[in-house]
């Protein structure tokens, strides 16, 4: 089984009956998260939820997220950037966040900060590096442009999430999706269209290998 | 009939035969461009066009253009900046540089400085600024970040070329093409994959607009 | 800083509350353009906008803008002639009409002019010449031919809006997007799907780039 | 069985051995076209032909065509005006051209002649009108944009053929394709990409549909 | 101007209150056509239509048409066949098959007719030959294998017209489309997707150029 | 492991040395096909190939397979009929047709018997009903209507191979693919572009599958 | 006709006033069944239904099939195991299941088994095979990866069915579309996206045949 | 500057003569790799490389790279197991294989694993997390299912490369990519097409990331 990773249910595509269902007949000793799961539909079925689901639940408004721990995530060392290029890609950015603390590890956000500011966008690249970050998450629609210049300039991993947001040839988040996939600067590695959810998850699972190396060292 | 922009003739998908016929056929007042004529046909073919022609004729090999000039073109005030990302958009940008200049306009080009050396394209594009250029030209092929960076720096409009340049997702330039448009940055605008002679032809129809309205104004 | 060009905000993707937020929070020495603001959008929005925002604001029903102006806008010298193919294209042309108004340029608005009618086109066209225009911007969906046939007959810079009018083949507007890139006719320069801002902007930064020049000249 | 259009074998995508072997093998009381049949092929296979195939054949080489009659095809009224944009599309037009003369109209080509040049074409449009063409062929690659202007001026069927010339965005003649199906003038009908046959042949089937009725008619 | 065909406008992307204006504001000699006008927008804005504008309005609930007359459109010679592979088909039928008659021409609708029931297909195209019908109209959406069928068989003009009826790869009727362009049959041209006026047009200026050569033949 | 079906190694991407290794130490208690092997490739390599695999070996120049047979296939009760649309797709078709006979069933080869010769296919379809034919194979590029005809008319299972014959929007078999899909005609499954040996080897499973319950049966 | 599988009615690009014409009218010795109608429509419908259509009418909400049967439908000889990757696939497995239980064969289903969790779908594998099931449909969306493992351990022939749930580049179900066609494991037949009774149909049809020649050989 | 991973020049779209002049004028303190490299080109370009280019140069044929090393990379801690599902994806996997062991860390290549043999490839799996492996690239064309099942097993960082090896619907490795980002297992980050480099890379980036905490560490 996969181990030191949050468990997710994705709310998409499943209907109200079938998300309660799965909800309520959640083995208790588990963190858990259900993601993708809008304010409106939560607000419509929350009162449907076990009263000791709901206790043990905290609702994230922007990441769209309900988690459910019956213990707080232990904290762990490790801490990954998250830099979005707009205010449309926050809530891409908050879904990775959340991912990334429910597994215990720190983020430090940066939002809203394109390469058509070029000088801001370094100086937070910057402030990152000095902070330690072990992986940046850079996440971006339109053109795509930002992990190019931030795996440029940084030498730790970078992962990249393109977003639908944009409009014309870049509706989709296709023109974001290539161009991250195609970046002439090397160590970027990319998630699918507003993937979010995926994106926390690898950054957790270097870091879990990060730990898991250090406590083999230190065990010998 | 249109005037001030050199006249070019598109080699590709025309037969030698007929290029060559056209070449000796053309009316003796005019500049021309043969465009798209790679070294290897030009060699094929050049023995077989008229003295006078090869007599005002010069090849540029990296551009693949042949020029048939009576007259040397009169120099005009105005100035070009060319940022190519790599070196395998050289040709390109040569298209557009003998176009600019077979108009009389000055350019500055300036090679192979990608978005991931940010530090030194910030540095020639202040060295650009400090020429006193009046548009600049950036061509990229891969992820095509380029004009967006350029473009959040400068208030000189910026004209965008993809290139077909890299593989995978990237392989004919749909994505450098799809960025440009869908840049962040406003102040560009693109042109057709490869298309370096239309960068030209636009960059010196702006000149001459500046041109006939500054002569406009000292004629009052 | 860029200079000279109205700063903007584009409301799609941004909530309610986001929006409001960033209006009511802007400096007041500045020009403002918010974009993509649909009538009824505006006037669910308007009563939670700070007085003075209001005091200086207008809202243009067609473009979808609403500028807020603590001075009104310098005039300047530069005619930017605006075709239109059909009426559905028309509240793009707004959007760049106030764009380019906004800066302090003159605009001549010719719409619902296509290639259909090509001695119609002609006339407006000549129109246009006769007016001095400085630059035209073509705004066509469908098979956007329209750019092609005005940028044969001028020679002064064309910039060329694909619209997403249209159904079956051209439903998104890529026919036009890449008709436009693909013009046998020299002298365009094309952008997005729908984006009468970028054409406005691009236009204003021309402009501009003939004031400064005519500006150093006078200057010597 | 189909009458009154000429039969055609398509070489592409079929060996010398098969083709030989057709071709030796008709029914010699037909008229036959061999289409798609460059230069170099046929040079290639001709003596493997039998001698009665090779006396009643003509090659055109521009069509890559190689027609065998048993006897001359008898003259009817009706007449096709073709009209190419470029030099690159010409050997589309000749494959129409051949079809239909193989049939027993009329046909005047009009070669080079795009919609970056308007009063060149209108001259054109106007002479194929004053020759009371039935149906004029639109040939054009790039934007596609001939047919649309075509369509406006006259008030017969006009049937537009899309050719894969060109670069970048129009490599493939998509965008021709899509501009002729999308165009905003009525009147046009769409063949696939580069198929000058079926140009011709339904150029054909409208005329015999013509004669037919006529016939119908002076039979009465 | 364009003569011998029905004018029409197109309702779609143009607002109520421009739609209203245009109509209202028609010259009254002339048949006019009001096209993709849904039963539920035509109820909405008919009390807003002139009174003499709807005393010769008929609407065509089906075809989504409001024709507007004048007087009856005169009968001429001629028939086109309809064929529809499905009943979601028959809306483009209905739009096709109003165009017509407002031409003053016959139509013979046959609709639910596909390939997959062969036996009965070619029934309906027998009994068309039979009434001497001078063109058929072939819609079909999914893999669009009508036209193919029934111009192997007939030998006067087909008219393909794609359908996006269907779901999966044939979603939005590109399927359709490429088959039809892509037939081995000859004698098919193609119309944009859901284009059933363009059909219907196509098909009246066929019709008008069978009279023009009718008329000029009795004349002489 | 998989059994009842011929063992394949697909030469293409392979490098000679790799194909003839894999080749000379295959263990030869196996019946074996070297498929995508064209002649000339095979002629290149054979005189590399073991002794004792070359006198197994029978080579079939229009499947490009090599067969690598210790003892003669068993002969099984099923029969395939396989039908082609045109002389282009007769190697996917022979691809087919090697892979079925070396499963030891029998096959029943049409030839270019499209659906624009309607009689002609019905006729044929008709035959192999008539021979008790168990499954239908039915191969077709350009529009791939084939398919939709076939099923209509027959209640056996029917396989779908699109081929990558034609040119234009027809290419590379995406048309004939989609429309096989999208057929109206209910029992058809689709293989992908040009994979004969696809089709041969679920042929060759579903006729197994009988044996097996006759098998069953009979041992009762 | 076509015998022995279910006759079906597809709702969708219906109106309610086609639907319940068509199905009140239906000739009552039929099995019938309609598919792809959604409990809202149902409910919405039910009222307009003939008495005696209801009375031998079932609705499936999952499925979003109503069938209706005059007699129960035979019961047959013949299993089909039915594996979803996700809930989200379940509508078209029911579809599916519905189809084959009216042509009076078994199912198996077997929802929610993914790749992700191999030892669990090679449990589920075991187990169908154990039950001597003839064929198994393997239904997946996202990566479309679940045909594939499949395949690869049995040797029954396998009916892939891609889904469309997913989002970003599998938001149209084109990625599991694709992988199916191209999986490198034999022995899979691919449906269109979302054809859950297309699948259903085939494995009757399949089915149907294996009964054909048992009672062939039976009869003998 | 970018520190711990190996500097390399990618050889594909500059010309040899560009080539050579850059290979010859590098920095000789460098550790540098040439890629895409082919044999024949290496051949064709060595005797114009410098003596001490070549001295210090090593080509590795099958990952078409040439590395050129003053001295011998310096070991260190971190392993990566390299999985392909093919003979074909080999060549990818060695250009990530060299650029991980330039880099000084160790490699388990595991080549021609693919799921249909899916025992096998668990085995494999198993293996290689016994080994202590720390990341896992998975390099597969076709259908790309290879990551999900990987990653559904283990709980290190996956890193994806499809391929373009494939025909049909797969020919250009884009229905790998695409399952690839969209797949149900999380912890898989993806690479371009055939990016064996990137991969490399991106584990490197990764393993130097550990080994900077573990130093961190122990230096407190
Ligand atoms: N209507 C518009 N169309 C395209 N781009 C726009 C538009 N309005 C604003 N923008 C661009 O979007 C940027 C503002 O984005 P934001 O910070 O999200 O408000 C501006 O700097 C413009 O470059
Ligand atoms: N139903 C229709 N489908 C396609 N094109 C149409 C249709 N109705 C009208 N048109 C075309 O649209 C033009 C009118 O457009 P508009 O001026 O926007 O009303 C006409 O001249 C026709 O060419
Ligand atoms: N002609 C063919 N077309 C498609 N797939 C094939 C063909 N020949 C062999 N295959 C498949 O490719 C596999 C062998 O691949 P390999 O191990 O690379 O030789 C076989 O198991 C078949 O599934
Ligand atoms: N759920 C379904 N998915 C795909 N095709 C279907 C479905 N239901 C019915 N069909 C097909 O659609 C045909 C009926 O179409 P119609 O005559 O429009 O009701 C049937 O013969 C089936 O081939
Ligand atoms: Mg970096
Ligand atoms: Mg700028
Ligand atoms: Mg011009
Ligand atoms: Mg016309
Ligand atoms: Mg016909
Ligand atoms: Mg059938
Ligand atoms: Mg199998
Ligand atoms: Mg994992």
């Amino acid at each position: 089984i996969r181990v030191g990773v949050p468990e997710a249910i994705y709310s998409q595509g499943k209907t109200d009956e079938d998300l309660i269902n799965i909800i309520n007949n959640i083995d208790f000793t588990k963190h858990l998260m259900i993601t993708r799961l809008p304010e409106e539909r939560f607000n419509r079925i929350k009162y449907q939820l076990n009263k000791n689901v709901l206790k043990n639940g905290t609702y994230y408004k922007e990441a769209c997220i309900l988690t459910i721990n019956k213990t707080t995530p232990k904290e762990k060392k490790g801490t990954v950037g998250i830099i979005t290029a707009g205010t449309a890609d926050v809530p891409i950015a908050e879904e990775a966040r959340i991912t990334i603390e429910q597994a215990g590890y720190k983020t430090i956000p940066t939002y809203d900060v394109g390469v058509a500011g070029i000088h801001r966008l370094i100086d937070k690249i910057t402030y990152l590096i000095d902070k330690k970050t072990d992986i940046i998450i850079t996440i971006a629609g339109m053109e795509g442009a930002l992990p190019s210049v931030v795996a440029g300039i940084v030498d730790i991993p970078v992962v990249a999430v393109p977003t639908s947001t944009g409009y014309g040839v870049g509706e989709k988040g296709f023109t974001a999706l290539f161009a991250m996939l195609q970046s002439c600067a090397p160590g970027i590695a990319t998630m699918n269209i507003d993937n979010g959810y995926g994106a926390g998850i690898y950054s957790v699972t270097i870091l879990n290998q990060i730990e898991k190396r250090i406590k083999d060292m230190t065990e010998q």
